[in-house]
């Protein structure tokens, strides 16, 4: 990796920059306990992330299902979820609690992390969530986002190798001048194979105790971060301003 | 237009946002001086937007030319122009000159203006310019968007209905639920052909002395103000919070 040739930051987002387990089961919480549920939110919570999204973007890019949004998606498990489960919300009750991933909380250093960073590279969200959820949850949890960027935009999701290339092409740049920032190994294997820079960020918490090993073993990344803040003090001493 | 309704606005930049004469002119003028070229920087400004931009895109939403966005639209009108008038650069230094559109400058009240409508709006850009531009424009100069949408998403410009509507879309929202902030007539029109809710602010000095009236005569349009920050007080009494 050549880093001052970087210009360009592209950061994963659920698991990366916000919480998504721990927001998810205070929010499953809070709607149980206001309904008298007795549920199990951290299995409620790593279905919906694992049956909901995970498994069915997999469907989207083999064309066994239509385009649907990370939204759509959301909604379709949390139906399925509620009937088998033999809970009951009305739509608009539904409706709210799928937007509680509009409503993700992001990691203790995600802020500062990221406007340390803006100061030296342009920095842009490469999620598969929807233009919709990234923009909501930005503007709520105070997160500073150079650009917005989606699967939505491309009509694939990660880790397909037409995202990482098309994100690098909008941002007028190529693959090589942009890094993906990730805590999967997947996507960050997906975004080396499209030709970026890639920089891994340990969020070992993500799926609580007992989840995958990440990053798996001998994985061929090009810095290895703790967090945000890390992340910036380790690309800061290579770096060239953008502007 | 109910305008509690609106939860998005949406904002032209070329012109609305930014004033691209000035810019051009003033960055024409340093080149001129440098080369010690005699230009009538006043008439390249006008034609290299008027031949380069909008002309341009008229051809490529009929079809008659391939896919391109605006950054290549500018650079071939550009070299045009260069050729014409007998003026030489080389590749780099056409390159930089034409990325003067990712360098235009606010208008006075634009940061001020946008700081106040963010905290009731999602605040977003909705322009012909492609995304690359329009991000390294923001972070130039200080203007804090939620979210970057561009024409090139939708591979067509404005005012055709589908960029429009897919903005709307791509918020999570209905057209009525959204507003186009603009100072030209047709755009603010086809937002309205569109669903959209329409704000027309006046910019008269971006096409020089004797440009074109606007807004044109009769144009129904649901707010009328001078600039940005009147803009944020004419929507203030009438508006909810989204968040």
């Amino acid at each position: 990796m050549n880093t001052p040739r970087i210009k360009a930051l592209l950061f994963d987002v659920f698991g990366t920059v916000v919480d998504w387990r721990a927001s998810v089961i205070a929010e499953g919480v809070a709607l149980g306990s206001a309904k008298g549920w007795c549920v199990d939110w951290e299995t409620f919570a790593d279905r919906w992330r694992l049956e909901g999204y995970i498994q069915s973007m997999v469907k989207v890019n083999a064309g066994e299902w239509p385009w649907m949004n990370v939204d759509q998606l959301h909604r379709q498990k949390l139906d399925d979820l509620l009937a088998e489960l033999k809970l009951s919300l009305s739509d608009a009750e539904a409706e709210h609690f799928n937007q509680v991933w509009h409503r993700l909380l992001p990691f203790a250093d995600s802020r500062a992390g990221l406007e340390m960073l803006r100061e030296r590279y342009v920095v842009c969200t490469l999620s598969n969530g929807n233009i919709a959820l990234l923009t909501n949850m930005a503007k709520r949890a105070g997160l500073r986002w150079d650009c917005i960027l989606s699967a939505e935009i491309f009509r694939k999701y990660k880790p397909d190798g037409s995202v990482y290339r098309g994100a690098a092409e909008m941002l007028g740049l190529k693959p090589s001048e942009t890094m993906l920032v990730a805590s999967h190994t997947s996507d960050l294997l997906g975004a080396r194979a499209a030709g970026l820079a890639t920089a891994f960020v340990g969020r070992p918490q993500q799926w609580g105790v007992g989840g995958p090993l990440e990053p798996r073993p001998d994985t061929p990344f090009d810095v290895y971060a703790t967090d945000f803040v890390n992340l910036a003090t380790k690309l800061e001493a290579m770096a060239e301003p953008l502007f």
